[in-house]
């Protein structure tokens, strides 16, 4: 395993002291419960938004906090839920009177306890709705998820719902436009190697000299097939056809019911890509990809987005939600609309987004 | 070889085009010969800055192209420097009658092609100043290097004499600035793996299960010597010692002197950094570490700064001058004064760095 750490043990917190550390500015982190939040918080006046999951996908999502985006992250141990008492402690020290949005990705253990954690925030008094990010589309039901699984859309969402909050939207309208965003985004992802936890020492899984993973999951979750390895084009028409062929995608999700003061079942969806639909398109690294590599698909997305009548409006290449030093990438298609890309240009600050400030 | 790429030869041409594709906002790209420039250059009655260097270290330079920072970069093949032809096409197209200041790294083949491009504008009438970043602490004397290599603090001098074209410095003023922050500006890597350049097909060096090399090049040329792998606080400290204690560094180098209309040799002096300077502290990723990784180093860094007194005004983490998928970092140190910390915090808008606009 060759790693820059200390000891494995070590690895969250010390992480976590670096970010510190560099951006004073923008963000502190409070230890013992872990969560980042921002240097200025609580903002007053605004619905706060939070969100958290395992470590080991950075910049996801402490890198996140700031200005225009997230108010509080809660890092769990490597691909490792974070525990119900952070995201509450989180919720205490970030609300600023106005509510708070978790966003979630759509991971049995983060589901749970960002439910719990949001109970304990409502018994007290304090307002509070969860959205549950569900856009892969390689696989239903997986390793550690039932239904799809929460990927890129989420660094999507989080952008665009908190450019909304700054704006001031209120809970209920904010909540509403992150199910919207969420029903809207699609991804699928590809590795071409695996990730090594630190703790364990050796690669998630094995994966031949030519063989390539089609529809990974953030921690090494199976996708849908083995391939041999292919080339960039070939990946990338894979991972897009697949986005846009998908059909419509229904599922039952849980709300807070504010009136009745319980969680209720609500029936979403997410439509099909439709021709001449705005898009924005995310090509994202898994850690270990340089960006050379991910201009290459971005390159080959746009050619077919173009092909199939969608208008990529907005972009977005990097390494954004990783998965440690895994080489690999995952394409994320976001249907847009005005509202949805003045929010995205709106100026941001965080250690990983910031453009306007 | 395992990359997100189509036939190798055309690496750098696609990936090009996937950035001009991604960012037409910001900056188009000129095929053959190949170059990046501003989408709204020429800029008038402003310096031009051009950089460049071989490709494979992205998102050097091409992401650095756009308002405050490069006018135009020239990619060469990669790890190759690109040719005179690049150099003085890109200086057409981007001069905006103020003159062009290159901003060269210290490699052979840079250097040269550099002058020789420099003495081709020179002869059409437009003027050019060079000037050679030489940062690299690690050795004198390399594979491709007479003197010490240039590395990290090259991005450094792009985004603060980016930001001073932009506030109207003269080509002389601006010349001095960048030699100053040159001068001023420290740096040494770590590899953890090498990196496979896609034409070979096999890794450009050996590095066993156990090992690191301290001190390597951007292309991989040995550096001070292989050891075990070591903790990361104990590499960044080797890091940092070998940057803080190093002595004056006094050398000889090439300026066009316009007087004269030749080529003079001025002797130019880094010197020692003292306890209580200001300083900027940048953690650079060699393109296959996970920034988790990289703020671990940081961390590190942050407090051997602190035991030897010097004060980290700013900061940067991230992977910008990149060897592929090479696991590994560098860490490069900059004496900072008042000056060129007002124009470090200047508005930059480029596909790899952005704020305030």
């Amino acid at each position: 395993m060759k790693k820059l750490i200390n000891r494995p043990e070590d690895v969250v917190r010390q992480s976590l002291e670096g970010m510190a550390a560099a951006h004073g500015d923008i963000l502190k982190v409070h230890f013992e419960p872990n969560f980042v939040y921002r240097a200025d918080a609580p903002v007053r006046n605004k619905v706060a938004i939070i969100s958290g999951g395992g470590s080991g996908h950075e910049p996801m999502h402490g890198g996140f906090v700031g200005k225009g985006m997230l108010d509080a992250a809660c890092p769990g141990e490597i691909f490792t839920s974070p525990t119900p008492d952070q995201m509450l402690e989180a919720t205490r020290m970030v609300h600023g009177g106005s509510g708070v949005l978790n966003i979630v990705k759509n991971y049995a253990g983060d589901v749970m306890n960002f439910e719990m954690a949001a109970e304990l925030a409502l018994s007290e008094g304090l307002r509070v709705a969860n959205v549950m990010i569900d856009d892969d589309v390689a696989v239903k039901d997986s390793l550690h998820t039932q239904g799809r699984r929460g990927v890129g859309t989420t660094i999507l969402a989080e952008k665009i719902c908190g450019a909304a909050a700054d704006k001031g939207y209120d809970l209920k309208r904010l909540a509403d436009l992150c199910r919207r965003v969420g029903t809207r985004g699609r991804s699928m992802g590809v590795a071409l190697t695996s990730c090594t936890v630190p703790s364990r020492g050796v690669p998630t899984f094995d994966l031949g000299n030519s063989e390539m993973e089609i529809g990974i999951g953030i921690h090494g979750e199976p996708g849908r097939e083995r391939r041999p390895l292919a080339s960039a084009d070939a990946i990338a028409e894979t991972l897009v056809l697949s986005i846009v062929e998908d059909a419509a995608y229904e599922r039952t999700v849980r709300d807070w019911d504010e009136t009745k003061g319980s969680w209720v079942d609500v029936e979403i969806v997410s439509e099909p890509f439709m021709a001449g639909e705005p898009v924005l398109a995310f090509v994202n690294g898994m850690g270990g990809t340089p960006s050379s590599e991910l201009y290459i698909v971005y390159r080959k997305v746009a050619e077919i987005c173009e092909k199939k009548s969608l208008r990529i409006v907005r972009s977005l290449v990097g390494s954004y939600a990783t998965s440690l030093e895994m080489q690999g990438c995952s394409v994320t298609l976001l249907k847009m609309d005005e509202e949805t890309v003045n929010l995205w240009d709106a100026p941001v600050r965080t250690a990983a987004l910031r453009w306007g400030v």
